[in-house]
């Protein structure tokens, strides 16, 4: 073998985590071999930027139909911007002076900057796309060589909020928490006014000094009605410009108060096989609105790939949730991210731990989270009304259930556990937890140390 | 005043969590003038020692009624030993030379040890009690001078197992994970005989030095005849005696696996007063089994008195647990805890955070851990058939609505916020996770953490 040879070899396994896999005794998903048949395709490494601007996002949709934003092969890492949904909540914070926020959020009555908003029909009531959906997803990147029955891999390398670039609120980012009509509480409010919509802005350091947000103000929904003459007395329909000049803004609220930020993409995923425009809302196999917080620098995705290309997004950045995102929102907040694409084809799966993987799984550094859904794949669970009945049909004990078979398939098929042996583990070491009752398909997940099974054999 | 009567003052307020509250910026649910009250009646604090014996356990249920064990006063410091109801799965190693647990599982045609086990009836077909109620639990621990409407605050200031008395396994200490009849798993099982029992013996470092449990070996529940001649052919009587005869021990079961451990107690708390008898196994706003492994060492507990002289009692000890218990177990392990309590009375909880607390408050060093379950006072709530009714009603959905309005009003209570500050909080903040969905009345928990609140003026 030829010096140079050697020398790519090399760089390529660092690179793809086989060699960290074989030192920590086999805490990857990737094993060694595995490692070495996706890498062993690479031929060099590429670094994308995707900005986020008018051209580059959708909103509100998954497609298989969309044309990729940027064709990378496996091994390259692309830095996304992603744009909160929920900017024009105070566009002089979250949008003014940004050239690709503006573009993006940009609506007259003659023009909207993005058009349809939601996978509904282009002359819905509400508005373009009806906000059946109302996720702004930048992408989407296309995999070369991805074809359904591979599983695509995707470290964030780095997550980092996206400064105001109003000059005003320099160092700064913010975010905006609806507490809205999808929320976890809405219909069972105890004060003031029944029911009611409420909106707080937080503020987080863009500089990276504070691991902190705090609230600036709030405010109760003013309704509002948009540059087409259409009125909104509910937030039904996404980027919906506020009027400041009909809000009572208070300044008083959560005085004290430190949120622990935890920046994560809510929204990022393949696009699915079932339909062609797919509701940004309900998480399904291929990932999409997950919401969940652990999702963030430092953690790895496995996909199953479900149509050419992959066609991954991403979009939803929350600088902090909570499990459940009860309210009906995190803290959102626009991030940028940089990511690294793995390709792992199927015939080199065989065998492996992610071989005939059917959901999308999170790797943090210490655990890994399965993600259980009401119904794994509901567009195809629920038939041709699927993206509607999932609204009707959430529940917290049926993500239970499927989270646990996930968890002991998991354990049996990447572990090697018998059936009564995961099951015993899984009552002693494993956590469920609720990743979100707000998104029409709503989760449980599974964590499982890592570390459990440093010792183990296989 | 007097320097004994100074001394005294400070000797009890920082014994009592008073300094610490402050110096950590009002870090706790007592704040220091409710220290100072409940500890200006402290006259001074005696430690008992109680230990696990036929004398001192009552086995499968609460009741208001019981003779206390010990009678103590507020302040007062008990180490109570702790048996699991599952030792005679393997009783070479978890009773064999122990005096207490042989007492206690004492058990031949003639004679039980302890009688009833269960609240059901004496003449019940599976035995005494009828196994309504599964948990043995020492206690109880009167309170002298607590009434309904005063709050116990119970601190755990230390857990340790108890070593097995068998000169054969000096050192270890050992627990019994049984996926039993009540799992969440048994319906849904895809391999082998359906349904199936399996109990598996796990193997606990007494000494301390290995924070990790491995497994020992695993048996197919064989059926067991009891002294009585009653047959059981699935786990449906606590104390069942397992003739390893009749068993085929798996010695090559979970290798290579470390199981994290948590040792804590999943049963404990104060007699209800709605029904005299209640059985030990659905938890309840006087708590019982929660359930939930962050009741360990450094973690208190608030419950609410409902009946006087509060009524301690303390059992179901685990070696660890994951949150949903999903088998119907955990790693059931004797433990032996060191407690503190203190009682506030109701005329001092006016104005505090624990004013009308009306359901079990867990806090850990760095946590509020609040528990909802599908029923939050099920005998209550369910009527005069409560104790039966609750083993068909339980879900996590309802778990989840108790979980949101406890939090919702502690953060509205205890911190000041308002109830769209504590809805926004709620969704960015606070983790809410599956206690467990084994017990009849379902649990969920929900976590905020106290560091949140560091610079909160109130």
């Amino acid at each position: 073998m030829e010096p140079e040879r050697r020398a790519f070899l090399k760089s390529s396994f660092v690179a793809t985590g086989g060699m960290a896999a074989m030192a920590a005794g086999g805490l990857s998903l990737v094993s060694p071999a595995l490692a070495e048949a996706s890498h062993s395709k690479l031929k060099h490494t590429a670094h994308y930027h995707l900005p986020a601007n008018a051209e580059t996002v959708h909103w509100g949709y998954f497609s298989k139909s969309l044309k990729p934003q940027v064709e990378i092969a496996s091994g390259d890492f692309v830095t996304i911007e992603t744009l909160t949904h929920q900017a024009s909540d105070d566009a002089e914070r979250m949008i003014d002076g940004d050239p690709g926020a503006e573009s993006v959020y940009l609506w007259t009555k003659d023009k909207m900057g993005v058009s349809p908003r939601g996978a509904g029909p282009m002359d819905a009531k509400l508005g373009p796309g009806g906000g059946l959906g109302v996720h702004i997803c930048t992408g989407p990147v296309a995999i070369r060589g991805a074809e359904p029955g591979d599983v695509l891999e995707v470290r964030i390398l780095d997550v980092a909020p996206r400064p105001s670039a109003n000059p005003k609120f320099k160092g700064l980012a913010f975010g905006s928490n609806a507490a809205a009509w999808w929320g976890y509480h809405y219909k069972d409010l105890i004060t003031g006014d029944k029911p009611r919509e409420v909106v707080t802005i937080y503020e987080v350091d863009a500089t990276g000094n504070r691991d902190w947000a705090r609230a600036v103000y709030s405010f109760r929904w003013p309704g509002v009605t948009d540059p087409f003459g259409v009125s909104h007395p509910t937030i039904d329909y996404p980027g919906l410009p506020v009027d400041h000049s009909k809000t009572k803004r208070n300044f008083e609220v959560l005085k004290g108060i430190r949120v622990p930020i935890r920046p994560h993409f809510g929204t990022m995923g393949l696009a699915p096989a079932e339909s062609d425009k797919v509701n940004s809302i309900p998480p399904s196999y291929t990932g999409g609105n997950i919401d969940n917080w652990r999702i963030g620098k430092g953690a790895t995705m496995y996909y199953p790939v479900a149509v050419p290309g992959a066609m991954f997004s991403v979009g939803d950045p929350h600088a902090s949730q909570g499990d459940s995102e009860l309210c009906g929102t995190a803290i959102e907040c626009s991030l940028t991210g940089t990511f690294q694409f793995i390709l792992h084809k199927k015939a080199d799966l065989a065998g492996t731990s992610l071989e005939a993987l059917d959901f999308p799984m999170i790797e943090t550094s210490e655990d890994w989270v399965l993600s259980g859904f009401s119904y794994p794949n509901y567009l195809k669970d629920l038939g041709p009304e699927a993206q509607s009945a999932i609204f009707e049909k959430s529940s917290i004990d049926l993500a239970m259930r499927d989270a646990f078979r996930k968890m002991r398939q998991f354990l049996m098929h990447a572990k090697g556990l018998t059936e009564d042996e995961a099951i015993s583990l899984m009552s002693i070491a494993v956590d469920f937890g609720i990743t979100q009752v707000v998104d029409g398909n709503w989760g449980v997940h599974a964590i499982v140390k890592k570390a459990i099974f440093a010792e183990r054999p296989v």
